[in-house]
């Protein structure tokens, strides 16, 4: 079970940490741009090289402490069609190296284009006698606002392949609360969605008791993960929102059961951009800035 | 303004339907599918061959008759890298063939990510001195899950590169009820969102008086387009769900104003997959879809 592989990557590692590679070409090292703007002039093709280039020496210099990497869909798609060969390459070097990748792609429709989202990420596209894996991801974000015939091809996808979905539920930005905290009956939006993922995903729980089927909650929101952690102890939690965006150890720590687990908090920006700050060369820094995550979780968070 | 340049070819060819270019793999002729296999294997490669043929066959045969399309982006997604390609090569053609391009991709997440996918779709990505397009679309649809903080790039983007923006309001799958007719103090979710994508797009209002921030309202929920389109005059609506989904022109006919502009209608299978009910050849029988098509729909909705 595919939360089960996550939960003992984590649980290995002593880190709840997923490293998040989004290579925004203006938080890219100078030197990997120039060096790539010598070879293939100011193009989309040379930002591809830098960002596959940089992705490479963050995993090499990552992959014995983090458990798992995620990837923004965003970040590679803003690159054209050569940004999604990277894209494909670092999750197979991720993978090669042990590490549960996720892509972040915060993807939903109707139920039929669900289905090649989902083709597209968890499951594969079937021709003639073939079926063919596009991209080799463990797990995918997801939308909630179209409603469960959006989420049910994912899910079936998840149950088939062995895959993770993370459903978007309370998010780290600002303004999350202009839609996701409006009034739904007596409750607010983001604890009913809550409720229709959990039903949702009751039929996959793996041995650790967490479902396949997680949501999204912002390290932004210690209250909302708090309730959200008592109510539903079989929803997984993808946790951004740590570090840059104001969320800490001590409150994040309200996303863990009692035994450390149920929740696994992203970093981006703080540690492959740690290298801007501490003027160390990127894999230096960024080790520097994954073991500082590591030991301030570890603070906060018993994991047994 | 982009509004005003969809208007303008809407009247132009007296016909509101977009046409939608998604070359699920399922419902590709097999004519085109075996030569690209004889050429390129059982391969996602192959895949998108033969979705590029499709595409170039069908812009061809319909650009005088229709004047826009759209391109869901899960159905090139789920063909890998090529499939990019293809969708780059699809919206190129169809501009040179004049037609109106949407790309269909539901995007939405925080700030800075909502930058990056606006920059693939909308706007472009800054390297040394060089602006570079990533993909040369008009127009793309945005899910509201996130709030105003994950609108505000792409509005942004829509002002400065004259593009326009649908927001997820009202969709025409069947359980879009689930979340987006939850009660949301005393209105329904669904009819909040579309407030609040109204106030974002004030500032944008072409000629015809149609704001660039316009958004999906499904033709299979009657009630809903008609409230919609009487308490918000500036929103132009994006309309599936005609034909397959079960949406008629009567009932469409409500998502116009008075001068029978305000919204275009999508019509994907209905059009791209009439082959395989007549058995005519894949342009002949999308032809006479078309027609049909525009003629069923000038019958309730008189263009001025």
């Amino acid at each position: 079970m595919s939360t089960d592989r996550l939960i003992d990557a984590i649980l290995q590692k002593k880190n709840p940490t997923v490293l998040g590679l989004d290579p925004q070409p203006s938080h890219l090292p100078p030197e990997f741009l120039q060096e790539a703007a010598e070879e293939y002039g100011e193009t989309l093709e040379a930002l591809a090289i830098a960002a596959v280039r940089v992705n490479e020496v963050l995993i090499d210099a990552l992959h014995d402490i983090v458990p798992a990497v995620k990837l923004q869909l965003a970040c590679y798609e803003q690159l054209g069609p050569a940004g999604m060969v990277v894209f494909a390459e670092t999750a197979e070097l991720a993978k090669a190296h042990g590490l549960y990748v996720i892509a972040d792609g915060k993807r939903g429709d109707i139920g039929s284009t669900s289905e090649a989202y989902s083709a597209a990420y968890l499951g594969g596209v079937q021709f003639g006698d073939k079926f063919l894996t596009v991209y080799d991801t463990d797990a995918l974000t997801v939308n909630p606002y179209l409603g469960s015939d959006n989420l049910e091809p994912f899910i079936k996808d998840c149950e088939r392949h062995d895959k993770m979905l993370f459903v978007l539920c309370k998010t780290s930005n600002p303004s999350s609360r202009e839609v996701q905290e409006l009034p739904a009956g007596d409750r607010v939006l983001y604890k009913v969605i809550a409720e229709q993922i959990s039903r949702a995903g009751a039929k996959l729980v793996g041995s650790y008791g967490y479902s396949a089927i997680g949501i999204v909650a912002g390290a932004t929101q210690p209250s909302a993960m708090r309730v959200l952690r008592e109510r539903h102890p079989g929803l997984f939690f993808l946790v951004p929102g740590y570090g840059a965006q104001g969320g800490n150890a001590e409150d994040i720590a309200y996303s863990f059961d009692k035994y450390g687990r149920g929740a696994i908090v992203n970093n981006s920006r703080g540690i492959t951009c740690a290298w801007q700050k501490s003027g160390d060369p990127l894999p230096d820094a960024a080790r520097r800035a994954a073991i500082d995550m590591r030991n301030d979780l570890q603070k906060h968070i018993i994991m047994v």
